[in-house]
């Protein structure tokens, strides 16, 4: 039993926060009278040398430690004797450890952020530097248009940046102080909770005990916010992984993130795109554990709530490490912009150019797409291409068509066609580049 | 297979969505040339008469309307013949239904804000009124410390009011257009998308067009926020179910939201709330739903996001109906005040303040802790309550126990001390009430 | 609240197994005196009428109707008049459904067990006829070793296979009936429901009355069954469209089961596939729906429990359908063994079996793993093939390299290889597809 | 890179599965000539030794270890030099990581069922023992009938048998040989597949080998039952924990599996019940986990299936953890039948009794329903019981009721009432217990 209570195992990573919490409360405790001057000193002083042990793995686990909370007091008591034994005063677990949670998720958030930002900048230099190269451009997993390389890479960065605001929204919420709530319905000794939330750094202080201790919204939150990112890494996963397929060819990953195979000796498997994929399964999965087991409770409190803290570890991990490997990808995959190229060869990206080109003759859009989807089946059939047709056929299909049609069978064209905002032309690509470099330096 | 692949059976609700997005096209549309002033004009008033013909359930589908966006154009054509066939002009259903999700999920998210806001002035009326009314708080489903009812009641307000954050930042980030991106690389007419962002009430205009047709995180954000709102709900059932079994008897729901049974004449069951607790069920389904679809798939456009719809449209519709009779259920609920106090009736939730006490008369908390466990294991052991015993059995216990102690046992005093912020003493919730007042006034 | 209680609206489908389960109780209700025999005959009569008012679209839905058995009960006592108001004597809502969903299951499972026989013959009738074509088989998307394309085929008759074992183990545990349980605690009217099983086909008849008006493991069990067939499904889709991208040009989907793009007149989308890839989300997500709801509720029946019928109806309608159109590609989907010729002209493929050849000629695993691994780097950087090289380039890899090594390089030889029982030699897999036939003929 | 691929953290304890698959396949290797006698029994010796560094904590995980297999195979080459080079010969990490997690769940599989039988015989005393408490059945958390005390325990023996079904059931579909399938188009070598399966306790033998290194229903399967099993423990849980409330007082929990409060010295939470319920979430969401990631991919093996093991592993420890918890909780619970009489007291769970009383006097049920319903709302009103009124007030609500209606108000009289198999009364309940026994007989 003993064993299926406990949480210090995994609960111990949050010792910082829990020592961090105690040093304030602890000065809170001396505002109200609790503490002397001279114990209050010697607490914080004490709590600091704990903090030390932990960070140099000196500090050892006792069977009697249940989780982090109980570890720090009893290691604090041995420590500074009586004064130890009064620092729980007026406090609940339940308090203490909706703070801890807090404190650690935002400072986690600020770290994974970061993360972000790295990732970004090698998006930004990339694309910067590979601006030229043009690519089909897919949907359904059919080439559609073509599309420059660079601009692929910018959409992930905006993604991104809308995962790094869901941060920050999350991080806001998550900066309400729960501390001096108690086990549920409030503290009793006139604590000074805003003094608290100020030297916590926390921007509020929570406005009903009972929610206090009840809500674990910030962690479903940001596990959210999680599977979101994840899910957006995963989906550039599948791409790079289908175009580093030896029929696509479109990019080859770097030895570090690649591995070789136990039977085959030729294979150069993308492992590392596959994992960021699975591990956004694994992402998924912690976000609904956290709500399947918030919603099978009442309110306030109920050792259910343990359940909380290992998906939210695990995710933080998950999500670093994928981000970094992630970075690492964008930054040594080669690319193969000859068989980019190779791979449009049939032209068939043209035909919504084609289409267009009618369109701005004057033809009824519904129209166009009916006259250039019967030629490109004849051109299918006859196994041509559209700058192969003479004039002459072209006319029989609309005689709308002109001699400048043979213009629109270049990729660059193409491209740069698609010049409203967002679009793929190259100056909006070398607009956006610009744009996220300014995101980025407002921000840090 | 038609059935398998149209969509117009559920994303017909789009329908004013989609019509006014193209209502705002044709206008762009007759800025770059598509449209003569006189054919927009015919376009626009066609394109409302459709929308009445919804409205007013006079639309008649045909087998051939693939989606919402094929039927609108279909019935535009039928009335205006050749321009219908130019809406379509540089467009591409990737972006069109991208738009009309957005568009659709604003207008909705503002109407779920306003019921969570009738369900916060519900609960701020009922807490105002029955300011005075004592209950045991609970932890672990234990009796812990006295609360008051209306402290309880204001817990859901402020987590509903996080809730109405999420929708916001949802709603914020829901508010970029992707009108104008294409299938995939953009718009080639030169459409000015930043008029379009005006017309349509968008606060910005998509960075890119890659991103603007792949990109469905809004909804997963709003169905995570609809999740976790749910929870919230399921969690105050769960609590009210509780208490209106016989043996707490706190509550009793109103004829209006609880049901008889078919073969038991005297049970009076709350099906409102477990339906409530039970579509919480439902609505994580549809998160899981949507985040494994979205995380199956490359970039950009794939027919697997069609399967965004049904999750979306049912959700709405689940929480705008749990909203409402969550509301009729605060409203109507009949409280059993003397039940509640007859349940304190052993004095168990005076506990935490003999602790205080001892405290404040200068005992080390731990030690404190341990005297009153002791205490009450023996007062358990002889069935007898706190007031009961004589200052010399508390003597024995400590010698700190003074004739005040039988101040404590008087449940008023004990909610009144925990006055910290936040607690539940009596002041604290008039200010509570009075910070709600504030914040539901400054929004609507 | 009416319509946020009633489930007329969905639960209307179970008439056939509601109207089947109260004939067989009139009969036990004659049994035991309730019915005369004569009373008992208009009854049954009547509710056959009833069944086929619903048959035939005729039943009327009265506001009043609850759900689907009080609209039953209603009719019924309409038509007959006080025998109507005997029907549910001894039987409560709650034995009553869990009978009806338990009937409805089985049927269910049946027909699509059927449906699964029909793709498993799809696929043995092309596994059959194509049994002579050679591709490229695949780990990790990458090239590994040449395999027949009837062997990819007959993989996905195997998982199918464990499909309809899964289907069949849920069917036999959902063959337990709870009719004569009452509302929790037993039927008081000495029911024979020895008889009652008998009469309505289930196996067994449940052993305790808590239990059987508390268990919906057989809904959960089946939507799990479901998810997980509805996966194989998703991973041959997968695979299907990537194969079908220009890129790899493997397959072509048919026309009915492709769609074109509102924008580019050239796609050729594989919508069906990616519906069927999308709709495993939803399946999945139906199945974390009921665990959810489960999970949040104590013994015996709350209305949470309502919240297990659309999942369920939903995900047969789901897997019937996506059963049935993957059924429609199996037969029309083309192939193109020249393609997947050319995809292995770089004959990377035999690398394995250049391995193999030298442990046979006695090299250690390793050893041959790591030379083989060098003489594919020497190739890559050459741009070589294996049998372009003359044999005293091989010797210089390893002297055990001999005039037969480029018996080898051949794919058929490559294949056949590959003898071992379920192995992707030619021979094996026509005894797969003989023991495939002999399975289904001994299963219907 | 390295930390985010490697595996051995975690799949070291597949180091059983791993050798004793490496034992079979050397045997195999032997007979067809790769090892030589002398060879094959150093190997085997050698890997016996490694087994027993393993299960002594001996064994030194190198950082070059990149997973369980690469570990057992560099030790083996350690010690027996060359013959360690061959042990991989024909053999690809895809059929060897397949073989190892098939061998282990079976094996898993066979301790969790004897851990669901010791629950089950828990039940079994304890029903047996404590077979003459009555207490008030609920549906809707609402008093509903009277039920025995064993007959609620007994569901619980029933549902844990279908729980034993479903791990037999996927045990057998685990029970099917990969190894000999190499990477994916099978083994090159002529192993004996039917030898190894022998060898190592397999029922089947793989039938395709594409099939056989991409599946992985078996452990979905398991997952799926581990869900279910842990949501029969939560409902449970959840009656316990509502039933050891003070205002229930039915059941106390064992102060081993309580925790007491830190703050609340009088407190006494049943956390360990707590834990089984939120631990459910967990196992769902490994559940989720999986299903997601193998929904993400295409045939045959991608690094993404990495993610199946510790979702698997997680999950066998929490079960196997709850079910012990749950049987200690089943042994020690006190129960207060004191309490269980007092709550009924007001004689509403009789209601059923009498409507049934007034059927069998010749009422139409639907009639005696409504007469009783409105006695028991006048009862309600007029603070009555049952056994309180006079039978000239019965008369007025039906000329039907007797002098033996008093009969009906004895909690014994309407246990056995319910007499029908599987009801509540005694008889019944006795029987319930005599085919438990008789199963688990059967069983082991």
């Amino acid at each position: 039993m003993n064993r299926f209570n406990n949480s210090i195992a995994f609960d111990k990573v949050l010792y910082e926060a829990d020592i961090t919490g105690s040093i304030a409360y602890a000065k809170a405790l001396k505002k109200i009278g609790i503490f002397t001057n001279e114990e209050y000193i010697r607490v914080v002083k004490a709590l600091k040398e704990i903090l030390n042990e932990f960070a140099n793995g000196k500090f050892v686990i006792q069977p009697s430690d249940e989780d982090i909370h109980t570890a720090v007091e009893r290691r604090l008591t041995e420590k500074v004797g009586d004064p130890g034994r009064k620092i729980h005063t007026g406090r609940s677990r339940n308090d203490q450890v909706a703070t801890d949670l807090r404190l650690f998720l935002m400072w986690k958030v600020d770290e994974l952020m970061k993360k972000i930002v790295d990732l970004q900048k090698a998006i930004l230099r990339r694309a910067e530097k590979e601006n030229n190269v043009v690519m089909p451009g897919y949907t359904h997993l059919q080439q559609a248009q073509p599309i420059l390389w660079s601009h692929y890479l910018m959409s992930l960065f905006w993604m991104l940046q809308r995962d790094k605001e869901r941060f920050q929204d999350c991080r806001l919420r998550s900066s309400v102080l729960p501390l001096g709530s108690g086990a549920l319905a409030g503290n009793a000794f006139l604590i000074d909770r805003g003094a608290l939330a100020k030297e916590l750094n926390f921007a509020w202080v929570s406005e009903n005990s009972i929610d206090a201790v009840s809500d674990r919204d910030f962690i479903i939150e940001f596990l959210s916010a999680c599977a979101i990112l994840m899910m957006h890494l995963s989906r550039y996963a599948e791409d790079l992984i289908i175009w580093s397929s030896v029929e696509f060819g479109f990019v080859e990953l770097d030895e570090a993130y690649s591995t070789g195979s136990s039977m085959m000796p030729q294979k150069k498997n993308p492992d590392s795109l596959e994992l960021i994929r699975g591990k956004t399964g694994r992402v998924i999965g912690n976000l609904m554990k956290l709500l399947t087991v918030m919603k099978g409770i009442p309110l306030t409190y109920s050792k259910d709530l343990q359940e909380d803290k290992e998906p939210l570890f695990d995710t933080i991990e998950t999500v670093r490490a994928s981000l970094e490997i992630f970075k690492g990808v964008v930054k040594t995959t080669k690319i193969h912009p000859d068989k980019m190229l190779a791979k449009m060869d049939d032209e068939m990206v043209f035909a919504t150019d084609v289409a267009d080109y009618l369109v701005k003759k004057g033809l009824l859009f519904r129209d166009a797409h009916k006259i250039v989807g019967r030629l490109v089946r004849w051109l299918t059939e006859k196994g041509k291409k559209f700058s192969e047709l003479p004039l002459t056929t072209y006319k029989r299909f609309s005689t709308l068509f002109d001699d400048n049609v043979y213009r629109l069978f270049d990729l660059w064209h193409s491209v740069n066609l698609r010049s409203a905002e967002g679009g793929t032309a190259k100056a909006s690509v070398v607009k956006q580049i610009r744009e996220g470099k300014k995101l980025l330096r407002k921000q840090l």
